[in-house]
């Protein structure tokens, strides 16, 4: 008898949570799957080789820092030679789940975006030529190919695959919210249901939807009013030279956002309080309320999810024959 | 009978590897022990948190990284924007048996090291008052600070303290050098043994010896001819003015020397094979063969120890109030 009792109560709860979850905008972080563990292993010191830039000094991870967020935490990134860069590192976690790459989504997936950092001379300033010289000439990283693809033989695509696997990887679920819309009703305090139902009814939900809560669509910064800056990026305008495209920009995934500071394609929002601030007003047209905007934050704080649990990779050393970086030429 | 046989070669193989080591002048590396755990921790953090700098960029492990034999395999180290260090970055692997730190041996020990790139304008181009800021607005830093030191109040001499605790877990016991030295005798073969004979009988361990293979005293670079380089450090002579410490450094440990590369604090020579070869000319005045190059050169490779196995830390978030990074002021 107390035996059905329960389990008549778990078919219960579990209806109700697939019910709710059914009628949200936003969906759990999946774990990734379908990895193939051989390529994500050696696109992981991939990601951490600084051997991959000109001067030896700059790896995938010191723009996608994965101890902070999978940024650089600066407003615009530092490339090649102290190099400004023109636009806000975007996180790396769960960027599987965006529709393209980069704010104006010009590469297609993660593969395709890989090469792009590699070969920009005001970011890791090499070319995918001498970074496939450097890695060939490494033997314990002929070993991780041949383990990875069955050849010793390294191209550009091999490189860009197994770091594009590894960051497939980098996901991360079980956030606070996300025990909340799995049913944990004790997940969140009331001021962060306030916050998302803020969140939903002043609209942010209209771009910020999905399993990573942004990453869906293009979307115009300032689409009721104008937005502000000194940054020049044009966003999709920039690609299809079409004037309705002007600073249209991929919207950000809001999955970690408390990591993820400083915020916009500009890096021009300090705090998350200034962002959805800036957002309301500019995209929704709301002069939103300090304490509104005060919930709103709680909430988007319950969307950090664990974060990526790795061994810091051990990279195998370059031998005499492997060229060297040149930091200062 | 057959028991006590085996009892006999064991207590006759272990007199003999004791016996043994006590002729030799390298002894194993030991593990780290007598560890804070959580001020290593916290240190961990530290070591790898590029808030430490003025840009938000560059961290201890930058120059000291932790993939790559706990240097960054560059020439000459890169600062703040781009500054072009004055010297190689030695390795922070074993670094806590180094008689003193620096190559000019100027600080003490690793805690009074720690706080010198900190700093340092051409290295991370903060200081230690905006570092203690930076660190005592963080909650999760708090936090740590309470754990390892009883208190949340944080000063430089924590945080140096902390960083100091981590590095001194930065041994790489179990090479194949120690494997042999502690009895194996089929963990190094022919060559490797030949060269570490040659090591011997030429008077490398003259100065590299004891458990790091070096880092136990000071020596003139260019004791019997000197030295060429454009490299303009004076070794400690900067500190004493007297003339006998003219390009005096510390002796490098040849612990993991595979990973270090270039060698050298002018970080001249690229490969071991031209290390050796040079400093069999300049410390030692011999012409060496350079198929007993080769041989010392394969000896040297059995020093490289287990790297330090450990998850990569996440780092606490700044806060609204934290001080910002300024990389391009």
């Amino acid at each position: 008898m107390k035996l059905s009792k329960t389990m008549f109560s778990l078919v219960i709860s579990t209806t109700l949570s697939v019910t709710a979850m059914a009628d949200e905008p936003i969906q759990p972080v999946q774990a990734a799957s379908g990895i193939n563990t051989a390529q994500a292993e050696l696109g992981k010191k991939l990601f951490f080789d600084p051997r991959l830039s000109r001067s030896g000094f700059i790896s995938c991870n010191s723009c996608h820092n994965l101890s902070m967020g999978g940024t650089d935490n600066l407003t615009t990134s530092i490339g090649h030679k102290w190099n400004q860069g023109p636009i806000n590192s975007p996180t790396v976690l769960n960027s599987s789940l965006n529709i393209a790459q980069f704010w104006d989504g010009r590469a297609r997936d993660l593969k395709e975006q890989a090469g792009g950092p590699i070969a920009n001379p005001g970011e890791m300033a090499s070319n995918h030529e001498i970074a496939v010289k450097v890695l060939q000439s490494i033997p314990g990283y002929r070993k991780d190919f041949e383990a990875a693809f069955g050849t010793e033989h390294i191209d550009i695509d091999k490189i860009t695959q197994a770091i594009a696997e590894f960051e497939k990887t980098l996901k991360t679920p079980d956030s606070r919210f996300d025990q909340w819309l799995k049913g944990d009703k004790n997940a969140l305090n009331e001021t962060e249901l306030a916050g998302y139902q803020l969140f939903k009814e002043t609209g942010c939900t209209a771009c910020h939807y999905g399993e990573a809560v942004g990453g869906s669509s293009f979307q115009k910064m300032g689409l009721v009013q104008p937005y502000k800056t000194e940054n020049k990026a044009l966003g999709i305008y920039a690609l299809t030279k079409n004037e309705a495209d002007r600073y249209k920009f991929k919207v950000p995934t809001l999955r970690n956002v408390e990591l993820t500071y400083p915020y916009f394609h500009d890096g021009g929002a300090q705090t998350l309080s200034e962002a959805v601030s800036t957002m309301a007003k500019i995209q929704l047209g709301k002069d939103m309320p300090q304490d509104q905007v005060n919930k709103i934050v709680a909430f988007l704080k319950t969307l950090t999810g664990e974060q990526p649990q790795f061994t810091l990779p051990i990279l195998p050393p370059s031998v005499d024959n492997t060229p060297r970086p040149e930091p200062f030429k």
